[in-house]
């Protein structure tokens, strides 16, 4: 007999909540039995999003303590950062699994955390005992996890094709990596702020976060767990471009000689049926993987140089949240690791 | 045990032909066993489309002749107007069911058509034979016919919320009966062409065949088939809106004293899956059903005034086009009506 | 010797009040002297809206207080509704011309505009001396006003095109007068807000306030004030697009016998270098104003019917807004009514 | 007595040709006198772009032979590359001065130039005589041209910040020198294009041109002409991001120890008016100089690294095309370099 997972949802108002609602609406083995949010509960899921209106006829939002978290086989936390460090360790002493999608478990030193999110860590316990959900790369951790820490978006669309070339230690030490990246406007979420207005956002293209942004600590730690000397060349700089949804990485790397980073990453995500690696002169557009759980990835050489040239596309609320959380939850649970997640991308 | 449905796809390197395998692919009943164009023959689908990537990993673009389509038991045409005229009949002949995307089957009258499409007629005699397929309206003609007329995408947004009154003879005979449209850029096609330019019809909002579009002899016979002397007073004007996929109508109608459009549509659609009927006051938004095989519809009565308000939202790829496609393939092959169209919208 | 005119303007930290500083900056006759927000007090111009940089380089925001309001010829408000009926009147007694381009002074009933706006009047006294600033209506009452009352923007889209035929008395009293008005996102300020977040009005389309909108009751004065017995036939539905700029009015209407409002438009506005009446069989698109202080407007009769369709366009900004109020500016003190305003339009 | 200069422009049917128009429009000291368009022979400006409207009333497109190019004193070239390597030389030798926007006289090494672009060169001898019309770079040379070829977008974006660096030898031979570029889909040009629709490249990011743009080049040369062994370690990838109009540089460089580019660029520019060095922390947008002739940049250092990294924003119609060359005319009539180019941005 299936078994059927329960699965609640704290915070589902956001983009990343309504996406894991989308997902798990088709995952064949997840009942979805408590959403939560404390502004809207009361409220009938179809009546706050009509796009689900039909799809889940009976459920509404609750406050956390209606909602009887602890009944779950699992909860995802789609909370801004400093929701999950307070509200999760109690339901995980429960026995419940948690995969949280905020940054809260994310970074393994806790003075780094705490200097980065302008927070005292509530539970610094849990950040010991997670595991970062890149889930190509943790899978077997992942398997055997309680707490997962999903990772940021960014992160997620850099790392995974770092993750063999690092793995093998194959990128050039004190040599730059440099990130350049694109972020759709979902990415900053659903709350208001003049930023991302449709008439500030749209027709315009900036970078920001220059000085520093969250996820270039998380992306040094993926780093340096794999090779070290590397993460010291990481530049990475964050762009805001006029799309909904998509992430585009560019990536500047020198290996060292001989290395072909193109075989390299066809091999090693050759049964990985997240991760595309395109053939050789592709380039991959953010439309390529809108609405899936697939980071496509292609790698040239810059004409007339040594630098290798890097591009890697996700949907920033699926591969890069709500996607690879429900990839986790399928891991955890040792079910089909793309149950829900055979999703034929939407274009145009 | 399951019956499989053989499918053919003519002419699928435009926006109808890609959805249609986006729809497929995910359809349980539903095989694709040869896919055409011209231009592309040989071409891989994945390398066409790349959001396709291991989705048909074995299938390539034939010219009509190399692909076996007699051998189906379905063919979809997603052609230009005026080919499937020419090539739909020696498939009926051979007793596959075709399912026609383009207009050359909808209009009874072929005067009219040849009027409107500026073409001599190919195959009248199947123009007779073939059923309009506007689902909800002509269900039991469907689950008969061999060939379906699939609908326009203007059509159908305005012709499911209008069905209803008709059919009850609610509309009053003689007042004006107006539909204002709004189309995203997709309807146009993917074919190249400087009016659908990213840089012209971006942040850019025009009327455009207000002097005659062909959807309104369409829209007309509907209307006349149900209800006389109504078609008289109907005014159709499309707009053109920046967004990829998505249809608005706006329509202001006149009905006879006591009826309540409101009540009588959600009646009329309560068990029907892809029409929805929105809580008074309600306004839907082309977002909610992105993706999906849905028309929203809301009623509300302008204020101080006797005329009806019914605004109307469909994907105009979807139950405009492929997704109404897969429906009608439904109904005449005897299966579940939703089979591979339980899809929850993309939204963000 | 020419006049220089000292203009200040409050609550410039909006999108009428960057318009208004865009526009201003080029006029030759105008000096921009106080530039007011409380939120922004001492912050230079150039550091809250880079693009004008160069452009005021000695200009800070102040507080109303700290800004000697009383000391400039004329005072522009681009406040949000409520305010310039509280600090406008202290200005006017001083002798200062004020345009408002709030809703404040727009609606001579006062119990009306309480009913729409929600809240007391703060000098009703005012509203009686105001003069509705529709510019090509009220030209030689403007000329003499101390305080002119900016049209909201879709009462200017929808009332230009119909002053001329309501004067003459032309429109068919008792019949419906249907106003289907597209409007771009920056319409809705810039104020932080869910709804005009680019991951919410991108890529979707919907109508709002089919209900009851507060420009309603101004497009229905404008109306009375002209023709008995037409005001009764309107139904307004306004749609919110994703454009940054823009907005469309198609209107559907009924004329007396043996009129044609499109001789009649072309004849009324033939010196009116601000409205632009297009050849038959043409349709305005928004882009062709964008930036400009247009009004393009296309008459077409419905095929087949005794419907005229008028399809009139502005930028919700210029003429929509702070381009209206600069011509309503130039009238009051006499000076060339294109001052300031001779911009071709940005394409693309 | 103010000197008039007649204008003539070549291709004027495109983005660039049509910017020029609107540019010229404004300029106090030009009269357009011919407009060429083979395609468009007989139509009225004002008919084929309805933005014209009233600004140039009696112009119509006419063949080059039909206009009188010779009784010039400037024309523009806006066509397609390959036009006027063919077609100035006759009116640079009748006297007149040439500014041209294609490509054809931007590489002085002959061979380069035909394998980039796939031709022949026809009149490789003005090669020699033509000066590359980067304003600010080039600005004693210009004044003497009689031919001027205007640098491409890209080139312009990339080379403005990196000019004062490479003139005083601040860049590290040998390093890495990364330019990567997003660019608005209005570079493509305004021809029917399947890549450049709307239903394509809107809600899309994605790189092309990775293997080799034909702007690889140009800027090398440029590198070359300033700085030895520093173009070696270029690499340029341009983007394709959903904007209108705008590019966005993201410059990663490496300087000999102890440089300052943000105080060097600073100075070297101070004088400049359509160059904007932004005060340190800043991020320029695209937003900021849209319809505008200015290039803004800002210098960041990245955390915890020796990278430099400059944000460099133009729009890629004006400072990248049409606006640079109006800049470059009035240098070449030594008349005021701003003429005609005094412009807001248009925000939003």
């Amino acid at each position: 007999m299936t078994q059927t997972i329960k699965a609640g949802i704290v915070g589902a108002t956001g983009y990343t909540g309504v996406e894991l609602l989308r997902l798990l609406a088709q995952h064949p083995q997840v009942q979805v039995a408590a959403v939560t949010s404390r502004g809207e509960a009361g409220v009938a899921l179809a009546d706050y999003f009509p796009s689900l209106r039909g799809i889940y006829p009976n459920l509404y939002f609750q406050t956390p303590d209606q909602a009887d978290l602890a009944a779950c086989d699992v909860v995802f936390f789609a909370t801004p950062n400093g929701v999950a460090m307070q509200e999760a360790p109690p339901l995980l002493a429960a026995g419940v699994k948690v995969v949280d999608l905020s940054a809260d478990y994310r970074i393994q030193d806790i003075a780094t955390w705490q200097q980065w999110y302008g927070m005292s860590h509530a539970s610094p316990e849990w950040v010991a005992r997670a595991v970062y959900g890149l889930s190509e790369l943790n899978r077997s951790a992942i398997a055997q996890a309680q707490l997962v820490a999903n990772p940021g978006c960014y992160p997620t669309c850099v790392s995974l094709p770092l993750v063999p070339l690092l793995q093998q230690g194959c990128l050039k030490s004190g040599a730059p990596l440099i990130a350049d990246c694109k972020s759709g406007v979902s990415g900053a979420g659903r709350k208001a702020s003049v930023g991302s207005l449709f008439a500030e956002a749209g027709d315009n293209f900036k970078a920001y976060g220059v000085g520093g942004h969250r996820h270039l600590p998380e992306i040094r730690q993926t780093i340096n767990t794999l090779q070290s000397g590397v993460a010291d060349g990481l530049v990475f700089v964050p762009h805001l471009t006029p799309l909904i949804r998509g992430m585009h990485a560019t990536i500047y790397l020198h290996t060292e000689a001989g290395v072909n980073p193109h075989a390299l990453l066809a091999e090693h995500y050759q049964n990985s049926p997240f991760v595309d690696i395109l053939p050789a002169g592709s380039t991959p557009e953010t439309r390529s993987v809108r609405g899936a759980n697939i980071c496509r990835i292609s790698v040239q050489q810059a004409p007339q140089s040594e630098v290798w040239i890097i591009l890697s596309v996700i949907d920033n609320l699926v591969k890069g949240a709500a996607g690879q959380a429900v990839q986790n939850m399928n891991i955890m649970f040792g079910i089909d690791e793309n149950a829900g997640l055979n999703i034929t991308p939407l274009l145009p």
